[in-house]
């Protein structure tokens, strides 16, 4: 079972990564830091009769990503109320890369990954926080996706997170909800 | 009083930018299209001891264009349910921008502007555009601002945004209010 | 086309039937004040062996209302940001209304008419009414049905609604499409 | 410690009474079935001269209920995405209860209790239950409550709930959270 991270924070073992890390203890897994990458905004040609440019940006490789991967995990501070820029910016282009001829198959893999989000943020997140949810569901239900799991959680200086109970009380529950996706799977 | 007009599109002349200009139809105002400006997501060093460090690229001239306005308007197309990738990033700098202290006037001069955001979506707009409202609303409030009006309005396909009738009805309500503004200012 | 307005409200010519006064200019319709008729909370049943037990109160009455209408108008003030207590026990009792066999074409018909909603709230209505709107939508998806518009005002003491300069425009949009819906249906 | 539960269902023993039972386990607390009380629907008369008239049904009850009552638990099913109507009528009589001379001290009071919201759906309530839950944010809001936690959980037919592993899980949280509670005020 191929587990693979989007971190969308700027900070390195920020608290949405460290939120992660508890969900997938004990799991191998591929992390990719998105600001680490070069990804363009979208230029939006759904309707030029040319269709989208090719860009030469690092956006294939989470193509490539999310096409060997079971599992996906958006683990994101949440930025004034939604996810960080860095993956609204990986995000929108996936409008792009659903009609990418080099990937026929994307759509159709995206409809049978596992799909958690994880998000932290300093101001009431289990409440301002909500609309994002609200949003992801919006996108996975467009694209066909099942939208599993999410988990929100309040931290705001490094590490803070960890001291959030009732949210590492659910990484647990995620977790065990993984180990109990990646039996079934082997069993088939 | 002096508007500025903030394009989240990739596209000239796109749908929101159709739908800004009948707003603001006989009123001076400048535009930036966050496209063309090169602005880099935020690294959040809020935590850092040493501070956010200054960044070389061109979101300076966002702040000063904030500085000098009365009225800011946010014209976005919905790409995947909420603001696009590119003013997402430009909102992400906002945290950076109220606490850098070559523009020590930035906060308190946003709690005066009046403030517009103006939204155009192809996938049911007036319903799946509501938790990006929320979530405006959310930033305006955190930052003491007012929100005077939000217009959701529908469109896919360039100039789409022109059949919208109750959209383009919307739009000449605005600007009304608009010229009520400016008339109320002038005889301040 | 037959129009019916339930009104939400426990006041009469209070500021949601006002405002579906103006929406309903120049049209004939009849009008169900919920807060006058005998409606009592459901029991839920659906899972009992033997259903709904048959309730002897006015609930008949907006069945029956529905089946003869093209139009339903749902006009309610926002009480603590949601639709009026007696406007939810009546949307509650749909629950056994769309299993009471004396009314097989209940759902059905439901799936044709054309729906508004109107809701005037004192407390930031264009905002914190917005769940509640996110909740109509629900309901009407759920049963197949339409949602044409809905319209959000302003107004706490009576009458006030009436200053609310948007909302009024608004309701004049709305007095112009349902001119167009009934002359489209006069030519079928 | 005092602790009291409004039950929302009409049902005994559903699934929402579940939840809150097994939130409470080892509590002493009282609870109050709406369903069975008669509660009739406010009339709202803030804006007449001779204000509210005092009404002869059972909603004293639930007004000394909550002023000796420490923690509010409101457990309701989701009915149409939503709290059920019989709670949402209790809740509509707040407008009166707060204005009501016998009581000068509700107001004050409501701002010291500890709040719990527990939900059960059928109809994806982790996604569309969450407006409800924004609504009785906006409800703790306005009447300077706390909102300590809410709990979402699915379930349909009677007994569901329990099968619920994860919402099954939260109820230990809380549980415990209510044991730190109830030691804290010991101690002080």
């Amino acid at each position: 079972m191929n587990i693979t991270v989007f971190y969308g924070s700027s900070r390195k073992n920020g608290n949405s990564e460290l939120l992660a890390r508890e969900v997938l203890k004990g799991f191998c897994f591929d992390a990719l830091h998105l600001y680490d990458l070069n990804i363009v905004p979208i230029e939006d040609k759904r309707h030029d009769s040319e269709g989208f440019t090719v860009l030469h940006d690092d956006y294939d490789l989470i193509i490539q990503q999310i096409l060997k991967s079971d599992v996906l995990v958006f683990a994101t501070p949440i930025y004034w109320y939604s996810m960080s820029g860095s993956m609204k910016v990986m995000i929108d282009r996936l409008s792009q890369a659903i009609r990418d001829e080099r990937y026929p198959n994307l759509k159709e893999h995206l409809q049978k990954v596992k799909v958690i989000v994880l998000a932290v943020g300093g101001d009431e997140p289990y409440i301002k926080g909500l609309p994002m949810i609200q949003q992801f569901n919006y996108i996975f239900v467009f694209l066909g996706m099942s939208f599993d799991h999410y988990l929100l959680a309040k931290g705001n200086r490094p590490g803070d997170v960890l001291l959030d109970s009732k949210a590492i009380n659910e990484t647990q529950m995620l977790n065990k909800w993984l180990q109990e996706l990646k039996n079934a799977t082997r069993n088939c």
